[in-house]
């Protein structure tokens, strides 16, 4: 299968972008193809080992920017690397999009180039949201692709999400929670409540889901549940605080583990399992965003992506491709 | 001046309740009325060395639980502690409320039996959110009382916010910024549009806010401005993701450091750093909520306090009682 990957979108782009595909090409069974400028890629990948017959250059002229306003630039830059990119996976020269570029425009173009899914009313972005320390992971979904929702975005989510959680997370029977301010029924706005009795009530439905039921945010980050549903605003403050919180947290531990001669012995001898700290906190080794409810498979990495998250973004994606989650949803939303 | 504490609210009254009222009478200048079943408290107080001059009891007989839906409660059990000790803030008889029981309870009854501010037409919670490991706090409002919110009532959580930042927190000239998707104007649900508007053209008016704008979830928890403003909803996935992250994080801490015999021993160099980092997360540290925006000075502790938390609660609750906050905000909704 061949995998387009946006050569020119995220901070460090191209270069960061090229590294990571070229440590990766020889690492896996499909093709790269790097959409962007074609001299400046072509370089670049000269000064990086990589395996030759595995990756090609698509050339894209032009670029989007993190200023561009997301829709406009989507309909106008036709030969920016994000367009071109996208419609490649549109015409079936590619089976997956990766792009560390503009969001809203990623997520724009999913909705215009690709289109949208028929029964998916808002297309969504997951994100994999690790357990600290545990290794496995939850899909929180919407991360912050909708302000906004109604009750049956909420449904669209929750089938979308137990779909990728199962044939990408390999969860066998995914649970559904709905992030709400208590357990109980009846908590919440009225948009949560509905969703809440849409749910309930699609569980032995169609729909199929395993919905646990109201969630708290406390208990998101010890995974209780395998799909976090949430509205995009609410995925978002997620997503920020669990990132807030334990930067906040880790700075405080390096003041601390140095204020006098103890303390940094102390700290000198757990050496280690501080490295194993910091690597549990790092969004390198979680890979990328799927964007949900579009024809085709496309994922979001952090803009300020390395080349090494750019090798684990290749390297967490291709289930999502070689799994034929994108089909999955379409049949799925066809029965409901 | 005199604190009307609820003795029979919370998990652990009233047992702890009475002991953390007996444990700071002799270090405060105001008189603390414990209300709840007399016989009982009376024989708690004769076990807790307390200062007599300083404590007298109230005697209600009956007891709103958690279980009890917040607006009946208040309506029928007449002779609760937590009725019978509102009502002698609103006659005057006491100047400050303290209760570690039924949140919705005690928010109810700030409604409904001290009444409203005029002007605010929803009261809100205010939780102080430490600063971890620096000392200060932000005020975030509304921390769970209102899960659907207009844009008119952040405004007014801004205002009662500024208000309690400036003559409790000690904030000179408080910033308030807006939860949001981003730092961005324009960001954001069409309700948090309009509040920013709002805030934004308040700014220079009669609220006089010191608005900086939008602010991220990802910067709370560094103390990015002095109240952060929010819908109940936000306000308490802020919060409980603070608690999360922080004890996943803790679990992960305490796993990693006792992995090995250098581990260990690194830990227990680190024995009283450590204790400071759990220091930094413990709760109790930081005192109750305030319930703002109702004619009368309410607080509400967690419900699970310690005599420590009574003792820290009723500490930090007396520059409420003491430096007029409801007055204040009386004064300042009248002259809007």
């Amino acid at each position: 299968m061949r995998i387009i990957l946006d050569g020119m979108g995220g901070d460090n782009a191209p270069r960061e972008i090229v590294k990571g595909a070229a440590e990766i090409s020889s690492l896996i069974d499909h093709e790269i193809c790097i959409v962007g400028d074609e001299e400046r890629i072509k370089s670049l990948l000269a000064e990086f080992e990589h395996d030759a017959k595995r990756i090609s250059i698509l050339h894209a002229p032009d670029v989007i920017g993190n200023e561009d306003s997301p829709v406009k630039a989507v309909r106008r830059k036709k030969d920016s690397s994000l367009v071109k990119g996208m419609e490649a996976v549109k015409n079936g020269e590619g089976d997956l999009f990766i792009s560390a570029g503009n969001s809203g425009a990623i997520m724009s173009g999913g909705v215009f180039l690709l289109g949208r899914i028929r029964g998916i009313d808002r297309p969504a972005i997951g994100s994999t949201y690790p357990i600290l320390g545990e290794g496995g992971a939850s899909l929180l979904i919407d991360s912050g692709a909708n302000a906004e929702c109604k009750p049956q975005n909420l449904l669209q989510f929750a089938v979308m999400g137990s779909i990728y959680a199962k044939l990408v997370l390999e969860k066998r029977n995914p649970s559904v929670g709905l992030v709400n301010m208590g357990t109980e029924p009846g908590k919440g706005s009225a948009m949560v409540k509905d969703a809440f009795e849409l749910l309930e009530r699609s569980r032995n439905g169609k729909a199929n889901i395993n919905f646990i039921g109201n969630v708290e945010a406390r208990d998101v980050p010890i995974g209780i549940c395998d799909v976090i549903v949430c509205d995009g605003f609410i995925g978002n403050v997620i997503l920020k605080m669990t990132e807030g919180v334990a930067l906040s947290i880790s700075h405080l531990i390096r003041r601390k583990f140095s204020e006098g001669v103890l303390a940094k012995a102390g700290a000198a001898l757990l050496y280690n399992k501080l490295g194993e700290l910091k690597k549990a906190f790092d969004y390198t080794e979680y890979g990328g965003a799927p964007i949900l409810g579009v024809k085709g498979a496309a994922v979001k990495l952090h803009g300020s992506s390395s080349a090494k998250a750019v090798r684990n973004g290749i390297a967490r994606a291709i289930p999502f491709m070689e799994h034929n989650v994108v089909a999955t949803i379409e049949n799925a939303m066809a029965g409901l």
